[in-house]
């Protein structure tokens, strides 16, 4: 088992629980996990090691809601936007029509190519839902993409009714044969709870469905106006409740009392022209905030993190501290996974070596690649 | 001379007259200048020959409005700001303090990164301010260290009145001995016209001052509050004024009559999280628009034109060939140069290979590197 020594790290973002930020930092990581983490003075025996000149070493961001598999993209969609078009849900079956038509090795290929993206902006752990298939084999083999790229696949067969069928006999099909077919390969499941896509019944269903399986749960929620999904994921102990841009104090509440955790993608609602979702009043309240892309061809077509994190900083409200942790170990939390996004010992070895004095410069200097070197479970991939 | 074929390229954005954007294109570059523009069915003959492979092409991005040359950073101040500290000029004299003290090695080895990092995000042209040295030594010293970066190099003396000085006398020696020093280093002139800077009449003096030297005249108008800055351009006849983030209607059209470029510089506004130019007011009534980054460590700290395009269409309300035409000829036009910014024969050779199958990825797709190669006067630098 090699090990790798990273040292002479200038700060150090670790959210060790004593120490979140240290100074003149080195870390070990050997067998893929992160094995020590101490004063750069200190020279453990490693096999290899790397000197980062001072730079400033962060958790690799953990984006725990992309839809990366799909034909096609909607970049027309985007400029009509701008023109004054309002975005609705129906543009989804644009890229349903699309993904269908794709053969599988092209699918593959873009999913792959978009997942590289990311890791090289610093994406060590990937979300990815289906959706854009809403067939029994579209919905299997866009999981299946989704499993060559990631341990985190969810199932969201509820993404919209696809033309052609009614809802009542879709919701059928999703919690009935579909489910069978895609519960060996997804690990979580999760709703649009949304006018123009289901609503807070047939969403609980689908859901209850996938939990029985054994799948987490995760709910599209409040995305385009008030509505019932974060009260749905607060009841079904959902893992996150992913969107919230319109949610009330009450919605607040019941995510806080219930332990969901709220996903916020300021790039969906920068795309869409949209308000923003009210982290400042999610965090004060105490629910756990997490940041994704929310990565698709409709209404976020970034892999960025960097990006996320500047706009949560200009737009929600955050701090850039509290900007990184919901990036890293509020990601984490949202795939429910508590050796991801943080760099203490026994935490996965995934880390961004900065080239900056300080993880501040992630909001400070947006829309640029401050990226030097990316380092995941243990290997330098970039 | 040796010449280069760029061929099979999907998209080309030329900005010719009559087919701004065709499709199936290749384009010769000859002794650094676009040499021949046409069909990817013919083929010229050329020295080289680089096959994109259906990518998109477009000019290179102009820059006009960059301050680069600095010590220091002011990360604290930006985090102050996220906390609702708002922005005054005032800030600037940080800078100053760690710009004099930093030596001038140091000072071009941080300003040449700065320079190595907006060429490898697609800026080929780059204009960079003085106006952190506010001494004769300290402008000269960042003019000439400008000058081994780009020939667009302005003297911005009037940036603040230094700590221990009062305007009067300070005014004296920026348009007497400070401008007989600098005047054969400077391309142009400006000066911060705004409260807590220098007022209507001192910016007269010292640009009508920096003009009879035959320096091109721009103006840092109307960035934090209405104000005569336009107006003063407008009557100057300056190139451009930069920021408007608070123009009127009268200033609109003054600048309008007058042929001044408002340069807009959404990512400051970005950054100081302030009200967004009336970019859509402006090329309304018929002002040439360009985009700029503002790079400085104060309330722009970025490079990317490509952030600059995305937060364009988002804020600004252009469209994503608007905000092209922007951050290509608009900040040509800026800097009065008519062989920049477009890629008609005689043009200069400086052209972006997008990674997308269209310009409007550059706004579809924020924070996303989508350069695949950069050619600078003909020369593939990335």
């Amino acid at each position: 088992m090699s090990s790798l020594l990273v040292t002479n790290i200038g700060q150090l973002v670790s959210w060790d629980a004593d120490q979140p930020i240290r100074e003149k930092a080195a870390v070990v990581l050997e067998g893929g996990r992160v094995a020590w983490v101490g004063s750069s003075a200190v020279t453990p025996l490693a096999d290899e090691r790397i000197d980062v000149d001072g730079a400033t070493v962060v958790p690799g961001f953990v984006d725990s809601h992309t839809h990366l598999v799909f034909g096609g993209d909607r970049a027309e969609e985007f400029e009509a936007r701008l023109a004054g078009k309002p975005y609705a849900a129906g543009g989804i079956r644009t890229t349903v029509a699309a993904t269908r038509a794709m053969p599988t090795p092209q699918l593959r290929v873009r999913a792959t190519r978009l997942a590289a993206e990311a890791l090289h902006s610093g994406t060590t752990t990937l979300e990815i839902k289906s959706g854009y298939g809403l067939t029994v084999a579209d919905e299997l083999r866009s999981l299946e993409v989704a499993a060559t790229l990631t341990a985190h696949r969810t199932f969201l067969g509820a993404h919209v009714v696809p033309e052609g069928s009614d809802a009542a006999s879709y919701l059928q099909l999703v919690k009935g044969p579909m489910l069978d077919a895609v519960a060996g390969v997804a690990s979580a499941i999760d709703a649009f709870c949304e006018e123009g896509a289901f609503d807070e019944s047939q969403c609980r269903e689908v859901l209850a469905a996938g939990a029985a399986r054994g799948l987490a749960v995760h709910v599209h929620a409040n995305q385009l106006r008030p509505g019932p999904g974060a009260q749905l994921a607060a009841s079904l102990g959902a893992l996150s409740a992913d969107h919230c841009t319109h949610v009330t104090d009450d919605d607040i509440t019941a995510l806080r009392d219930a332990g969901v955790v709220a996903v916020l993608v300021p790039a969906a609602e920068f795309s869409t022209r949209s308000a923003y979702a009210p982290a400042r009043a999610l965090a004060d309240s105490g629910v756990t905030v997490a940041l994704a892309t929310d990565c698709n061809p409709g209404t976020s077509f970034t892999t960025s993190m960097g990006f996320v994190i500047a706009l949560a900083c200009r737009e929600l409200g955050l701090s850039p501290l509290e900007a990184l942790r919901a990036a890293t170990t509020g990601g984490a939390a949202a795939l429910g996974q508590s050796d991801l996004g943080h760099l203490r010992v026994g935490a996965h070895g995934d880390l961004l070596v900065l080239d900056a004095p300080s993880y501040v410069h992630l909001a400070y200097r947006p829309g640029v690649d401050l990226v030097r070197h990316v380092i995941r479970r243990g290997e330098v991939v970039r």
